[in-house]
């Protein structure tokens, strides 16, 4: 279990576009790639399904799908009962969607499988740019989690340094669907939005259509997300 | 919700004597009390009943049991089908009852817990001295698990400080033991044993009842632990 294993890695994977680029990033860096998912309460399972599709379509080597419900704790849209702001992003406040902790709860559990498989790599999809108000998209919270995680393990303490991963941190949300172009990634699969309908189409006005259709746009990339009838998916009034 | 209250603490409590000593400590610096307990895979639920009849008995404010099943990383004799040791606790090595970045990932939960609360203060049993083979154990585990909680949250990225109270990471089974009785501890309610029998009596022979054992001996106080019939549950051949 503790045997070195340069090759394997550790990818947190929810099924969206920012997390299948990264997962594809993984893939491409040369690592087996142990796709982790949560289930965390999240008022729809389509991303889970999206997940599921995406981890099967690229073969990847694991796919670990565990359960968390993170809404016992409370404290977000996405895991509680707060509508789902439908009014823009706003740029320097942090979002009502922020779950509590989350990156920090995601990568804990992503230490623990990596120290079970004796993987030293961790991906995560974070990205400072368009998600700035979120704080643990930021590369300090990311250091900082790294230096705790070599004090917190066996392997850690063995001398051994984790490494977390972070592809997207300092690209725009074009230059994400780019790089994923760049790495065949099928965008048709991925899943974004907050508040999809029952059939799993996206609603085109929530904080994270509205980012990935600006991508698409700014990257000249058509978008291949199936939005909701009637609905004006550039969020233009 | 990003209201500061000085006087919560989310306190991490698993039922055992170590976790509810703590639990004690931090009602007795005056926090009102958020205890937060995993059922996470453990082969045997007395622990969790232990926990739920204690934290009655205290009347603590709230009592959070979240399901958390860290077996599906496997790696641990407390997690998975390895035999528990029962031939006495090496100093040195990391025992094989280790669960992968267990602390990591218990903080971080609690970390989520107190964001939605308001909280931040954490309480958590860990000691260094019985059990110096659990790298998450160390105070300087615990520093760095500060620093990364600083970073990672709304209220920290706001500039309030998270605080990790470890009130017996420098005491030994015996004083923990004496710390309790002074708080008011009934160890009678307190579970200890990695390997009990269906009527939730300690084997009397695993790392834990050795410790536990001692430590009551140490003290110079009456174990009140219910032991199965037939143990020599002083550990000697």
């Amino acid at each position: 279990m503790s045997v070195q294993s340069n090759k394997k890695a550790v990818a947190l994977f929810s099924g969206g576009l920012d997390s299948t680029v990264c997962l594809h990033a993984a893939r491409a860096a040369g690592f087996e790639v142990h796709a982790l998912t949560f289930q965390y309460g999240q008022r729809h399972t389509v991303e889970i399904e999206a997940a599921k599709r995406i981890a099967k379509h690229m073969s990847v080597e694991n796919h670990l799908i565990m359960d968390l419900d993170l809404r016992a704790f409370g404290g977000s849209a996405l895991t509680a009962d707060i509508p789902v702001p439908k009014s823009g992003v706003e740029a320097d406040a942090i979002p009502v969607t922020y779950v509590p902790a989350r990156n920090t709860v995601f990568l804990s559990l992503a230490l623990a499988y990596a120290e079970s498989l004796g993987a030293f790599d961790l991906f995560i999809g974070v990205n400072a740019v368009d998600y700035s108000g979120y704080p643990d998209c930021r590369p300090e919270f990311i250091k900082a989690f790294e230096a705790m995680a070599g004090l917190a393990t066996r392997d850690g303490v063995n001398g051994t340094a984790y490494q977390i991963h972070t592809p997207l941190i300092d690209l725009s949300k074009a230059q994400i669907i780019q790089k994923g172009i760049d790495l065949g990634v099928d965008f048709g699969l991925t899943h974004s939005c907050y508040d999809p309908d029952s059939a799993g189409r996206a609603c085109g006005r929530c904080d994270s259509c509205r980012l990935r259709q600006e991508g698409f746009i700014s990257a000249g990339i058509a978008d291949p997300t199936r939005y909701q009838p009637g609905m004006d998916h550039h969020g233009a009034s």
